[in-house]
């Protein structure tokens, strides 16, 4: 007989200031029955992203709902079905979508917003969820459509041991970058990117102020820069771009974290004195680069150009300790949490 | 005979903090004697420029020189050709240079860095500094190229009663805005943007929050931001700022004033959640633009659907103070000295 249940990972209350595990909780929630055109999946793997922790907050928003107390959180996951009113995706079948942060969930089995099938043969299931996934397509088309990447650049990437940014230091080399620098935090996490990930150099943005750090690791200065942090990074990469330079707006993770000093916005003179472009941006908006995105990385996965590293953490009770963990920083590569194997 | 000689200003020291009237000097200094293929202008007005402001400093400077002192300041300005040895440019031609800041100038007849003519029966010698200027070209270029105007967009406006705020207010209404707000300093000044120039609405940058004047100006949101000030106003323009907004920034005269308060980067934010894009520009990489300018603002001249304003001093000994007194806000449209009639 189908489980009625599923445990779920919930908002308990919004966090006073920085969130703490007693802000989450584990709960059992009933599933509905399946529906025609239904399919009941089992989530193996789901992804923890940085973009959750301004969800968390009641600040305006628009590009997507932020959490509800009381309710579950939600975000991309991969599962398998185990029971299908769907003849298009059978028990058996692999599927990403975005209801994660759950052990079981009823989609419909074809909407776009539901449940989509993927290929594990091409690649291992994590890698689904992230160099093949939107964090890899985040990379890419910020690379690509957002800061035009051009062969010969140098590329700077902010958070570059993160998710977003070990497949942003990859690519820009596969794209043809001449040279890629970037900041991480602590020593550890600057030698993975150098040894590991293709980076040219790295700094710890800990260590020192990145305005020194980009002086000695680009001293002609950079043509792009892929801002994950905004604050001080993005003012020292301000004061680093050429003459042109793009800079591609994907996330402000320094606007959280209480003691952060102010930086002042009118660094961005610096806009006007070397012409140069910042562009915010939001994946869902470019999926029309997505079979491309695919067929690349996919290509450079299989001729074994390109490492996939995740941090795994195991079972829903610890998801809200993953996501923790991540917004301190605690990952290399992609955060996932794994429900079953 | 030729004068041997000509009253310049020059700079006689760099400003301790915010520039004072000791920090300029009138002085003599000897003109060359005509070489083949060249002019002698003597200047009638020359145009004061807000940019003037960065180049009196010695930080970082990308796209011009800064003054240096002991030397004279220089500038665009318009006179007429006293004593020619290029036939193209006979005496009595009126010209525009960029050697203003001083009576009298020798310059090359036909280089594109020298004397180009300009035909007084199109215009007032006035506007040729102004809104068929480079003035009036930066307002073009910045609405045009650089925010993509399109027709029914809500446009802001900041320093909306300096020479290019004045420019780009009508601009834009001529372009296909369907809303166009703007902040200057001032009761008096919000009047005149409204009743003269076409803005909308017009808010006091020193009366109230410019966030808030936005929200009552244009309750709806802004499309494009037109940047002058950098600042309070830019993080106000930020949160404003619809969907797919764009800014020009074209100026950050809020870095300059000593007891500003610092306004934190990390607005940028509303540009990830909103694909909000931000460029800087110099207007001279765009000169493929002028033609098509000069003849759209000599239409909307000729058809009396413009305004042409100007704040004129009298005499070489003034223009420093001229330049104080723009820096303070003391222009409506654009600052120029007069050196002669």
């Amino acid at each position: 007989m189908s489980p009625r249940t599923t445990r779920v990972v919930c908002l308990r209350r919004r966090p006073a200031k920085e969130p703490v595990p007693g802000d989450f909780a584990v709960e059992e929630r009933p599933l509905p029955l399946l529906g025609e055109g239904q399919v009941l999946v089992r989530n193996l793997y789901m992804s923890v992203d940085p973009s959750m922790r301004g969800r968390l907050e009641t600040t305006e928003k628009h590009y997507t709902h932020n959490f509800t107390p009381g309710s579950p959180l939600d975000g991309r996951a991969l599962g398998v079905v185990e029971e299908s009113r769907c003849p298009a995706v059978p028990p058996g079948a692999f599927v990403r979508h975005q209801l994660g942060w759950r052990e079981r969930v009823v989609l419909n089995g074809t909407d776009t917003d539901g449940a989509a099938r993927i290929d594990p043969r091409l690649a291992p299931l994590p890698t689904w969820l992230g160099l093949l996934g939107q964090t890899g397509f985040t990379a890419y088309v910020g690379l690509t459509r957002i800061a035009e990447l051009r062969p010969g650049d140098t590329v700077f990437v902010s958070a570059a041991a993160g998710a977003v940014g070990t497949a942003a230091g990859q690519f820009a080399r596969l794209l043809g970058a001449d040279h890629v620098v970037g900041t991480a935090g602590g020593p550890g996490k600057c030698a993975l990117l150098v040894e590991e990930f293709g980076y040219d150099a790295a700094a710890d943005y800990r260590a020192e102020p990145v305005r020194d750090a980009l002086a000695r690791m680009a001293p002609e200065g950079i043509d792009v820069y892929f801002d994950n942090v905004g604050g001080e990074q993005l003012a020292a990469a301000l004061h680093a771009l050429r003459t042109g330079g793009r800079v591609a707006l994907c996330g402000m993770m320094s606007q959280f974290g209480g003691e952060r000093r102010t930086v002042d916005i009118n660094h961005l003179v610096q806009a006007v004195l070397k012409r140069l472009t910042l562009s915010g941006f939001i994946v869902r908006d470019h999926d029309d680069l997505r079979p491309e995105f695919e067929q690349r990385v996919a290509g450079w996965l299989a001729e074994g150009r390109i490492t996939a590293r995740e941090t795994v953490v195991d079972g829903l009770e610890n998801a809200a300790g993953a996501l923790l963990s991540l917004l301190g920083g605690g990952n290399v590569g992609k955060m996932l949490v794994r429900l079953a194997d």
